[in-house]
């Protein structure tokens, strides 16, 4: 491996400075986190929440959750459990997605940590058994077109699991589909039609667990025994355009401007469309036009007449998602005001 | 670190079988790759090709470019430039970029490669001096709204970097807004005209080199003296939808179908937009629509009345791009017909 770009360790050492990170680079506002994390934790507190780390996919972030008292996690591939579990942090680990081969998960589970995994198919039951994992959540579909066994048949498959030795901890459904719904009362309205589906099988499966709801419903949701939020922490663009999510962005993808071009009367930064997630589009950039992005660089002008950056000047885009954007960089930076107080690696990329 | 999924290694042992790799997973067909390979050298040889390894980021891909003859390359960041001489493959790389902190590239001089690096400001000019990188191209903007300086100020801008102490090799300019053109002609007209540009540029500068060129003018860019094609190797859809860029898409995404609803006729597989670049849209799999992508799943259904895949079939969906896609995975696996050949690591990832 060549050199890894460094300005700071993530512990010991001088602290670094915001101007001298490589970049593009991720930078977390520890300040906004902090608030994002006590704001949830408020409403939401110790095991009520199950912080979903697929959003941020680094474990020195779910150390900070469970340090709060959320020490059980919510998770969407078999690296993330792995990661959590080699982190210490496999206290309860739910992966809340449909495996075919749990092998790896079961040597998780005889390495010491607790595997719960959502199940919606005798397929994946048998799968659960081959592979040594002993618990599961019955996965059923709430309304999203995706994972989720009909709600009719959540008792069968509960039965059957328990028939083949499988312990069953209760349900799990994700109103994903409703995330996003704009006015606050018709997202609690359809949150409660879509979890008194999830309500009717738990009545059929029976255990303890009604896991579902994510950031967008964290004020709608009255139902779930545990929440599954990842996104309020660093927090999206589309949440954040909703009344009742207050959380703050504290999530920004620092990038150097490289090339300007007066004339034209635009600027390039070494930011693109490789550092960025971009199945919502474009990053923004606060007071400019983003004109769009190429695999390093984004290209821009400043809005309302304001003189353009010099060469070298820094900027901080917003990613218009952040899950598949940390997807994309080896390590977050931790800053306040323009220090850098830590680095964390991305651990959990990849599958 | 966690385990790593494997079903075969690099060199040695028993090759694997498509049907045992974890997924998702990036598969390149050898057989299209191949053909893509030769139909380019046939064309472009040797040091006439300078291949742009952003679009792989795979050195043992570059490796196979370099058997052919193009032992020179283009890259798009420092870690590209890094990795490619660790592995052996710095003869001549060309950082087709501006950087504005250089130590990393004088460092990989310092080692023994060739670097030579993209200058479009004064600025970057002293930060090539600063870091210890000697050789230049002057980048000319020849219509790509993006870096290169003005046409009229190569040739100041070359005498600058010469009386600095620089070594100029020529200039490079980027037709990429003409990549995409639909008519050959239309296109053929817009390049001559981009290029007579760069050739006005490359009187004021000299040197040997011009650089320009892509995959998408490899029939109509008359007048480069190296072509800086990357994307013919995997190939992107919005390239093979040209009469004239004859290149296969070799590069597919292996996924798993994990769920599938027959009431509603969907299926799930186990690969989302985590695990393909989504700037140009959704991945498309033959024969079926695709209706949305999440982090981990891709959701879609059978055309034509066709039956509903199985759990655990196998599908290979082809990337809307593939640049963003190789970045998003740690391997990609090298396959003919059922049988798994080889695994390259994509090593070039990250900055």
């Amino acid at each position: 491996m060549p050199s890894v770009p460094r300005a700071s360790t993530s512990s010991g050492g001088d602290p670094g400075r915001l101007d001298e990170l490589p970049t593009p680079a991720l930078v977390v506002d520890k300040g906004a986190l902090d608030r994002n994390l006590a704001t949830m934790a408020g409403v939401w507190p110790g095991r009520r929440l199950r912080p979903h780390v697929k959003a941020h996919k680094t474990s020195g972030l779910a150390r900070r959750q469970a340090e709060l008292g959320h020490t059980g996690f919510t998770c969407a591939t078999i690296r993330e459990v792995e990661v959590m579990a080699a982190a210490g942090l496999g206290e309860d680990l739910l992966l809340a997605n449909e495996v075919l081969d749990m092998r790896r998960l079961g040597a998780v589970v005889e390495a010491g940590a607790r595997v719960t995994v959502a199940v919606d198919s005798d397929a994946v039951l048998q799968a659960a058994v081959a592979g040594g994992v002993r618990e599961v959540l019955i996965d059923v579909n709430v309304g999203l077109p995706r994972c989720g066994c009909d709600p009719q048949d959540a008792g069968r498959l509960a039965d059957a699991a328990r028939a083949a030795g499988l312990e069953v901890r209760g349900v799990m459904g994700y109103e994903g589909h409703l995330m996003l719904v704009a006015d606050p009362v018709e997202r609690a309205e359809k949150t409660a039609g879509a979890m008194a589906l999830l309500q009717k099988a738990h009545a059929d499966v029976g255990g303890d667990i009604l896991s579902g709801g994510g950031t967008g419903t964290w004020r709608t949701n009255a139902v779930v025994t545990e929440l599954q939020a990842g996104s309020y922490a660093l927090m999206d663009t589309a949440y954040a355009a909703q009344d009742d999510v207050p959380f703050e962005q504290s999530l920004t993808v620092l990038a150097t401007v490289i090339s300007v071009n007066a004339s034209q009367g635009y600027a390039v930064a070494d930011a693109g469309l490789k550092a960025f997630g971009m199945d919502h589009g474009n990053p923004t950039l606060p007071g400019h036009a983003v004109w769009y992005c190429s695999d390093e660089h984004t290209i821009f002008s400043p809005k309302d007449g304001a003189p353009l950056p010099a060469l070298g000047d820094r900027v901080r885009f917003v990613p218009a998602h952040i899950d598949p954007t940390c997807a994309l960089h080896e390590r977050m930076w931790m800053v306040e005001g323009d220090d850098v107080v830590d680095c964390w690696p991305v651990d959990m990329r990849g599958w």
